[in-house]
C-alpha cells in the first residue's frame, strides 16, 4: 500500500498546462516562405504606425507640411537598404546565427557585448508594448466603442500573451504564415486599389477625423524634420530578426536566410513608402481616435466595406504576432546573457513547458507597467523606442568592421574557429569592411538624431536606463564570481568518522493530529529532541500544557513568553540558547505544515515555515525542517474512516486513549 | 565562541522601521476637540468633491440647470440630519465601539453582519481611492503641470501611505488636529469672504474653466435629478467614523463621542451647503482640469494670492488625512472579520511594529488597481462608492430597531448582557425605535437610487461584489471549521516507544563546501542516508563523481536521469521508490540553501528550497529539511581568513586534503 495521493491540477496548471519533453521541441527547418512569415512580422508591422509617427511630428509645423513626409520616407528607404546590405554580410559570416549580443561579444569584447544586450533586451519590451499598443489602436479605430478601454485591452492582450508563452507557443511556421501574408496581401491590395483610385482621379480625402491638437504651432525647423525622420526610423525594427534566427532555415541555412532578408526589406520599402505615399494621397491626418491605416483603408473603401475590415484585421494580427516575437526573444537572449553569468541564474531555467518561465513573466511585467504608465500610446512610446534598436545595429555593424579587418590580416587560406564562427581570409575584405562601416557610421548617426531630438519626450530614459543595466549586469556578474570562488571546496574534504551532536526544537502551536506527526518524525529522529510554544496568547497556555500530556505524555515541552506577540523573535532567542550550549553541533528546528489539496485552500493557513526558514537562515547550523500534514477532504481517504494508512483509520504513530478525554471542541 | 551573525538591516526593515513592543501601543483618551480631529476627516473632507458630481450628472441636462443643486444639497443635509440623530444613539448603545459589523452582528445574525462587513471593507477601499485620487485633483487645479501626471501621482501616495502605515502611524491627535482644524478655519474663511463678497455685489462669475463634454444634453428629468443627488450623498460618507471609535475617548465616553457626532455634522452640513451656494454664486463648473474647490478659491481670492494656495493645501491635507483613516480602518476590520473565522488568518497577526500588515498591503493593492484602472478619476469613482456606505448605514440603523424592540420586551430593570454590550428596558423605546427606523428607510432608499440611477455607470460592480464577497465570506467559514473538526486530536494519543524508520536523501548540484555542510548534517543525524544528483546537464555527471570521490569519499551518490532537463520530477520518482521500501518509516528529503547577507544577492540564487518543500507537500510522511550556507563577504569572517569556526579558518566539518587536488577552476 502506499501513502501518496495523486495531485490535483491545480490552478497554474491550468493555465499553463502539462509538462512537455524535450523531444516534444519542434526543430523542422523551414523554408523561405515559411521563414519570410516567421521572421518579417516584427519589421512589417513597423509600417502600421511609422507613417502616422512622422505626421505626428510635422503636425507641430502645421498639416500644411505633411508632404515632407514623402521625402522623408524616401531618406528612410535609403537607410533601409544600407542595413539590409550590411546584414546580408552578418548572417553570412554567422551561419549559427549572428544576433547582435553575440556579433558583440565575438568581435568587440565584453563590455560591448553588454551594451547590446542592454539594447536589445529594452527594445523586446519596446517592441511588445509598441505593437500591442498600436494592434489595440487599430481595433480601436474600426471598433470606437473600445476607444477608452485601449489601456485595458492592452493589458489583457499582454496577460493572454503571457500565459500563451508560458504554455509555450509552438513556433508553428504554418501557423504564423496566415496573418504576416495576410497583411502583405491586404496591404499590397490596398497600394494597388489605391493607385489605381488615384490614377481614375475618384480618391477623395478622408473626412471626419479629429486631428491631434498641439498647443503651440512652431515653424518648421530642421530639427523638427530630423525629429519627424527619427520616428518614421521605427520602419527599420525588427529587420534584425533573420540574423537571430539563421539555424531556422533549411540548408544551405546562410544562403536561404540572406536571400529571405533581401526579399523582407523590399516589402518592407514598398509598404512603407506606399503607404506614406497614400495617406498623403488622401490627406490623412495624426489623430488619436483613428490611425492612419484606418483612415487610408476608409477613404479607399469606405467604412461600411468587408474591405476595410479586412486590411484592419490584417494590420491588428501583424501587429500581435510581431508582439509574440518579443515573447520569443526576450526570454532567449536573457538566458544567453544569464549562462554567460550577467544576469540571474533563474533566467535560464526552461519550466514544465521547456520555456524560459521567468523570461516571459519578467517581460510580461514590465511591457504591463509601460502600458499602464504610457496610456497605451504608440506616440508616448516610439521615443523610447528605436534608441535601442539603432544602438544594437551600431554596434553589431561595427563587429563587423573589426570582423572584416581581422580577415584581411589573415594569410589566404589560414582560418580562425572559434565556438561561435570560422573566420578565415578571403579577397573583397576590404569591399565588405567598408559597406559594414558605412552601415553602422549610418544607424549610429540616426540614434545620435534620434538621442537628441526624442530626448526631451522620452529618450532620456533610455539613455539613462542601458548604462545602468549594463552597470548591473557587471554587478551581477562579479556576485556569482565572488560565490563561486567563496563557495570553492578544490583542495578540501569532509573530514572522515566526525559526527556533531544534532538536537531538535519542536515548534508546536496547538495539539492536533499534525503536531503528533511532527513530534512523532522528532522522536523517530533519535536525536536529543524538546517541544516549544510561543506563548503569543498567554491564556492558551493552560490548555496547550493539560493537552500535551493527554496527547503526547513524554519529552518535554518548553513555554515561551512572547511581550511582542511575535513568533519569530523569541524562537530565534531559544536557537541562540541552544547553539551556545553545543557550538559545533546542529540546531534542527521542525516545523508543521498543513498541505492542503488546493492553492485556494493553502492561502488560507500561513505557511509560517518559509518564513521561519527565512527569519533563521542566517544563524550558522540552523536547519529547518518542515514536518507536512497532508489535510484532505473526507471523500479523499481510502473510504474507510477519516485517515488512511492503520487499520483503524488513524495515523500509524496514533493511537486511542483508554481513558477518554472530554470530547470536546478542540479549538 | 558564538557562531551567530549579527543581522544586517535589511531592505524591508529600512522601508517599515524597527519593530515596537506591545506597550509602545499609545492608549491615551482622546477630548472632544482632538477627537473631531482625529474622526471628522473622513465626513468632512467628502465636502471637497460632493458639490462637483452633482453638478456632474446636471451637466447632462445642460449648465442651465445647475441651480437645482441647491435644492439638492439642502435634501442631502435633511437626509445627514435624520442619519446623525440615528447614529448618536447607537453611539449611546454601543459604549465599546458601534460600528456597523458590530451592531449587525449583535441584532441581526451573522449573514446580515457579514453583508455589511463586505460593504465597508468596499468602502474603505473606495475612501482611500476617491480621497487620494480628488486630493491629486486639488494639487493638479493648483499646479497644473502635474494635471498629466495625476494616475502617477496618486499610486506614488498609495505606496508612500502604505508604507508609512507598515511603519505604524501614531494615531497622534494633536498632528491630526492641524489639517482638519485648518482645513475648517479655511472652508469657513472662504465662505465667510464669499458671503461679503456676494453682499457687496463684487463676486465676479470665475472665467477660463474648460467645462467636461458630454457627448448628448438629455432633457432634464427626474432620474438625472435623482442621479445627481446620490453623487451628492457622498458627502455623507464617513460619518460612522466615531461609532467606530468610541473607545478613543474621555469619559463619559458615549457622550463624548456623541457630541462629537453632532458638532462634526454641524460643520459638515455648513461647509457642503455653503460650498454649494458658493459654487453656484460663481458659476463654477464641473472640469476635468481644475476642481469647484479650486474654482471658488480662484474666483474669490484670485489665482496668485497666498489665500488660494492655503485653501487647497487644507482641502487636499484633508483628503490624504481622510484617506488615511482607510488605512486604519480596513485592517481593524478584516482583523475582527479573520477572527470571527470569515477571512483569512494571517489578517489578523499584527507584525513587527504592531500593525496589521497583510490588511494595510491588501489594501494598498486594491486601492492602486482601481486609480490605475480609474485613472485617478473621481467621476469614475463614485458610481462604485456610496452603495456600500448606505448599505452599512441601513443595515446598523435596522439592527438598532431590531435592539430597542427587543428593549421593549424586557421587563423593567431588567438587563441582557453579552460580550459586547448591555440592554435594558427604557421608557422612550419607541421613540428610538422609530428613530432608527425612519433612518434606516431613508437611507435604504438613497441606497436603491443609487444603485438604480448609478447601474450602468459602475454600481454594477458593487452589486454583484457584495454578495460575492459574502460567499467567500462563507467558503472561508466552512473551511476552518472543517479542517479543526479534521484535525482535532481529542480522544487520541501519540504511541508510547513507537519509532519509525527515517531514510534521507542529500540532494546535491555541485560539491562545493555548502553541499560538504550538508552531508555532514546527514551523517551527524546518524539515519541512513545517500546522495542524490540530478544529471540536468549529463556532461557534468562524471565530474561531479569524481569530486564525490576526492571531497566526500564515504556513502553512496545516485544520479537520476531526468530526460526533461528537470529537477523535481526526477526527485519526486526517486522519494516515491524510496517511501514503497519504507510503508511506515519516513523520508528526509535534505536540501542545500545558500544563505546571503542581502536581499538582492538572495535574489541572484535559486531558493530552490522553497519550490521543493512546496512540490513534495502532498507526499505523506515526506519531510524537507533546509541546510543554509551562510555565504558572507570576505571582510565579514573573523579577520584571519575565508570562514570561521574553526582553526585553520575553514568550518569545522572540512579539512585540506593531503594529496593535493588540482586547484582548478571549480564552476
Amino acid at each position: 500500500m502506499t501513502a501518496l495521493q495523486e495531485r490535483r491540477p491545480s490552478l497554474w496548471r491550468m493555465l499553463v498546462g502539462k509538462p512537455l519533453a524535450t523531444k516534444d521541441l519542434p526543430h523542422q527547418a523551414v523554408s523561405r516562405a515559411v521563414g519570410l512569415a516567421v521572421f518579417a512580422s516584427d519589421a512589417l508591422s513597423s509600417t502600421a504606425y511609422a507613417t502616422e509617427e512622422i505626421l505626428v511630428i510635422l503636425a507641430f509645423a502645421g498639416s500644411a507640411y505633411f508632404g515632407i513626409s514623402i521625402p522623408i520616407a524616401f531618406a528612410i528607404a535609403v537607410l533601409l537598404f544600407i542595413v539590409t546590405v550590411s546584414y546580408r554580410q552578418t548572417i553570412l559570416a554567422y551561419p549559427n546565427g549572428g544576433g547582435a549580443y553575440i556579433v558583440a561579444r565575438d568581435n568587440l569584447g565584453e563590455l560591448p557585448a553588454q551594451v547590446a544586450a542592454a539594447a536589445l533586451l529594452t527594445d523586446y519590451v519596446l517592441t511588445v508594448a509598441v505593437s500591442i499598443s498600436s494592434g489595440v489602436a487599430q481595433i480601436a479605430s474600426a471598433v470606437p466603442q473600445l476607444h477608452d478601454r485601449r489601456v485595458e485591452l492592452a493589458l489583457f492582450v499582454i496577460i493572454l500573451m503571457t500565459i500563451a508563452n508560458l504554455r509555450g507557443v509552438k513556433e508553428s511556421g504554418r501557423l504564423f504564415a496566415i496573418p504576416t501574408y495576410f497583411f502583405i496581401f491586404m496591404s499590397f491590395t490596398m497600394l494597388i486599389v489605391g493607385a489605381i483610385e488615384v490614377a481614375l482621379g475618384r480618391l477623395k480625402p478622408v473626412t471626419g477625423v479629429q486631428m491631434i491638437h498641439h498647443d503651440v504651432i512652431e515653424p518648421l525647423t530642421w530639427f523638427i524634420v530630423l525629429r519627424a525622420f527619427s520616428s518614421g526610423c521605427a520602419a527599420l525594427t525588427g529587420i534584425e530578426a533573420i540574423s537571430n534566427g539563421i539555424t531556422a532555415f533549411k540548408e544551405p541555412r546562410s544562403r536561404n536566410a540572406a536571400a529571405t532578408l533581401m526579399v523582407m526589406s523590399t516589402i518592407l520599402v514598398t509598404i512603407f513608402v506606399g503607404f506614406t505615399l497614400l495617406a498623403n494621397a488622401v490627406h490623412a491626418l495624426p489623430s488619436h481616435q483613428e490611425t492612419v491605416v484606418s483612415q487610408m483603408a476608409r477613404a479607399i473603401y469606405g467604412r461600411e466595406n468587408i474591405m476595410y475590415y479586412a486590411t484592419m484585421l490584417g494590420t491588428t494580427l501583424i501587429l500581435l504576432l510581431a508582439a509574440n516575437t518579443g515573447f520569443a526573444d526576450f526570454p532567449r537572449l536573457a538566458a544567453l546573457v544569464a549562462a554567460d553569468g550577467f544576469l540571474p541564474r533563474q533566467l535560464t531555467i526552461r519550466g514544465s513547458r521547456l520555456v524560459f518561465s521567468v523570461g516571459i513573466m519578467t517581460l510580461g511585467v514590465l511591457a504591463g507597467i509601460l502600458v499602464v504608465f504610457l496610456q497605451a500610446n504608440v506616440t508616448l512610446l516610439i521615443p523610447l523606442y528605436a534608441v535601442g534598436v539603432f544602438l544594437s545595429f551600431t554596434l553589431s555593424q561595427a563587429g563587423m568592421v573589426v570582423r572584416f579587418w581581422r580577415a584581411g590580416k589573415l594569410k589566404p587560406g589560414e582560418k580562425v574557429t572559434n565556438e561561435v564562427t570560422t573566420l578565415e581570409h578571403f579577397p573583397h575584405w576590404r569591399a565588405s569592411m567598408i559597406v559594414s562601416a558605412v552601415g553602422a557610421t549610418a544607424t549610429c548617426i540616426v540614434m545620435l538624431i534620434f538621442a537628441i531630438t526624442k530626448f526631451t519626450s522620452g529618450a532620456w530614459f533610455i539613455v539613462l536606463l542601458i548604462p545602468t543595466m549594463v552597470y548591473m549586469f557587471s554587478r551581477v556578474h562579479h556576485h556569482y564570481k565572488d560565490v563561486a570562488q567563496r563557495l570553492s571546496a578544490a583542495g578540501l574534504r569532509l573530514k572522515r568518522g566526525v559526527r556533531h551532536v544534532v538536537s531538535a526544537l519542536v515548534l508546536v502551536d496547538d495539539i492536533h493530529i499534525g503536531s503528533l506527526r511532527m513530534i512523532d518524525y522528532a522522536k523517530s529522529l533519535g536525536v536529543k529532541w524538546r517541544a516549544v510554544h510561543v506563548a503569543i496568547n498567554p491564556a492558551k497556555v493552560e490548555k496547550i500544557q493539560r493537552k500535551w500530556q493527554e496527547r503526547v505524555g513524554e519529552g518535554e515541552l518548553t513555554i515561551l513568553e512572547s511581550p511582542y506577540r511575535q513568533l519569530i523573535e523569541p524562537i530565534r532567542d531559544e536557537v541562540q540558547r541552544e547553539l551556545e550550549a553545543n557550538p559545533e553541533g546542529y540546531v534542527n528546528v521542525i516545523l508543521g505544515h498543513l498541505a492542503m489539496d488546493t492553492f485556494w485552500e493553502q492561502i488560507l493557513h500561513q505557511n509560517n515555515a518559509y518564513i521561519f526558514s527565512l527569519a533563521l537562515q542566517n544563524l550558522d547550523r540552523v536547519v529547518v525542517t518542515t514536518v507536512p500534514y497532508q489535510c484532505h477532504h473526507h471523500e479523499e481517504t481510502n473510504g474507510n474512516g477519516q485517515h488512511k494508512n492503520n487499520g483503524n483509520g488513524l495515523p500509524p504513530e496514533v493511537e486511542v486513549k483508554e481513558t477518554a478525554e472530554t470530547q470536546q471542541s478542540d479549538s
